[in-house]
């Protein structure tokens, strides 16, 4: 089969940048002689989990319990679960760790350390140590951090932190900025516990940009990470890959055209490319995507899809090329802004690797 | 079994807002004596399908193939594909018509109305006029009308116009106006193709707003609709409903607490409710959607989803409110922003009717 039967929309992954975008990451922290436990959130697959995860320990991070259940069910046991736990997940959790899974979740919660630790099969569980980004977890710093560690008691099996705020930063100098932030964070939490006497084995932290940036990671027993795999226009504007490392693309087809405003109507609209606009504050902002031709080459400059609606997609064409006039039925693939919004649309990948034909078909887990 | 049970996130549809909802566009309809083609995008569902075109000839309007094909198999054959159809879609549409189904096309391209008009067994086609939009079709005056319609021949069977920017209106008045544009715009381009000889059975307008205000539909044959079923707050923001007719919520659980900033971290994030921002343009802007609690009532205030990552969701709470602290695990109900958008990251819906007690579960056709 090739890119050009594949009725439109639907998600192309290149297999070859994919390994590449892999062997950078596992290359960047092998420097730390620390462990990776990739994050499966974005490709949500067990073709792409096994690539991730080969030459070395089977550990992944999950977003949801749905994708902790499906890689359990493919023998990949330790995971973490890395999204608050409540009380009712937490039943759920035992219930997969009884079924031969081995789920650590995490918690900032006096009264959910409580509910983990008083359990009769309690989970290991790792305290969220916030570095900064103040979406979740505690202050390094924090008073309540002794209290959660003596109510896990001897469920406590360490920390983790997510520094997300490396988004923000424009620079490579700011990611390693933030890594370190991240990093002196969590140290610092964990050395706040083990002068209490507390046994910490895991000391988690990541994201992609800090991951791939940090100087040092001394302390820090492991790195997770999960949109450097696929890659997409966001990440490329903050050092995490180049335009050419995007390994997930959407095919879509014309459906109308308009040379005389330099613009296409193509099939892949906000529900096929998501309404995520993580560029809008980058340097360069894409709009929704920017348009391939189906070999993936950037041949028409900056053709940006400029407005999505649910199944319409309106590309802009580059005002510095000739106006776009393509044939209704014209195949062309959109690099995403945000990968892991993106690939959440669609069910399957239709894998590719250099040429335009689709070797394998891979499917995702997605939902709760 | 409750809604306090379900596992979360996941979507809540209240069957009783649902059928007021629809109650309502057909009595809008019903006034002009035409029929109403329910637009099936935003629920893909057969029993919400069921409920729509309860009364009435159960034709429908899709916005993928995969809608088409799956409406089809539940018996429901008179089907308008309502995005530009391309070579390769045109010859799936002719193979469900072949088994069964009477899906009609639409263009707007003339090498395209000849790949239509060729074909030994065409589908019916219309040609999609553009009254203001400018996403797709020809303007009411345009040359290429003619030529069009020619080239379809004995396809032919009428126009179709989407009048999409009145999402852009803000008042009443304006949404009769667009309307009024919309209705004159289709009805002008009919009077062209009539007085050159041309026979059009379908003439087909629609969008929830321009449906429900406008003043006459005269010489319209149908309205298309669909975001009405349900509802969201951007709909209510221009008219379409109230905020007490939004059917659609998604369950949420407290992952995690602030009350310090009056904040509370969520399990529906960007996945669970889009990162569709429609409101940021609207009278009042609703973030990610709005805080309800679990019997969907607003008592919070103005408790909104200020930021969306993937899986977590942060509400800020309402200023003049006592500041957010629930427990870990407390169940609330999101409001969302763009109801089509954040239905289509769920496969199926959690029925309600008034109270907390699941009556049924509907699944969805999502994908393509």
């Amino acid at each position: 089969m090739n890119l050009a039967d594949l009725p439109t929309p639907c998600l192309v992954l290149d297999r070859g940048i994919l390994r590449r975008n892999l062997d950078t990451m596992a290359k960047a922290i092998a420097r730390h002689g620390i462990k990776l436990r990739p994050h499966m959130k974005t490709a949500k697959s067990i073709d792409v989990a096994r690539m991730a995860t080969a030459g070395q320990s089977a550990a992944i991070t999950v977003s949801t319990l749905a994708e902790a259940e499906y890689f359990s069910g493919y023998n990949i046991k330790d995971i973490l679960y890395a999204a608050g736990i409540t009380p009712q997940k937490l039943e759920t959790v035992i219930q997969l760790n009884h079924s031969g899974a081995n789920i650590i979740v995490i918690t900032d919660d006096s009264e959910m350390a409580t509910a983990i630790g008083t359990h009769l099969t309690p989970p290991r569980a790792l305290i969220e140590i916030d570095t900064g980004e103040h979406r979740g977890g505690i202050a390094p710093d924090s008073p309540e951090l002794m209290e959660i560690a003596q109510r896990l008691g001897s469920a406590l099996a360490g920390l983790m932190t997510h520094a997300g705020h490396s988004y923000a930063g424009r620079t490579v100098a700011e990611m390693v900025r933030i890594a370190e932030t991240e990093r002196a964070g969590i140290v610092q939490a964990a050395e706040r516990l083990r002068a209490a006497g507390h046994t910490l084995e895991i000391i988690s932290m990541g994201s992609s940009p800090t991951a791939l940036h940090a100087a040092s990671l001394a302390g820090i027993s492991e790195v997770r990470a999960g949109v450097y795999m696929f890659g997409d226009l966001f990440q490329a504007e903050i050092f995490t890959h180049t335009l050419d490392d995007i390994a997930l693309t959407v095919l879509t087809s014309v459906i109308g055209r308009r040379p005389r405003e330099n613009r296409l109507l193509v099939d892949a609209g906000g529900l096929a490319l998501s309404k995520d606009r993580s560029t809008e504050t980058a340097p360069k902002d894409y709009g929704f995507g920017l348009a391939l031709d189906l070999d993936g080459k950037r041949t028409m400059g900056d053709a940006i899809i400029r407005r999505a609606y649910q199944e319409h997609g309106v590309i802009e064409g580059d005002p510095t090329h000739t106006a776009l006039d393509l044939p209704i039925g014209t195949k062309l693939r959109i690099a995403p802004n945000h990968t892991c919004m993106t690939a959440a649309a669609h069910n399957r990948y239709h894998v590719v690797d250099g040429s335009d034909e689709v070797i394998a078909i891979w499917p995702r887990i997605n939902g709760w």
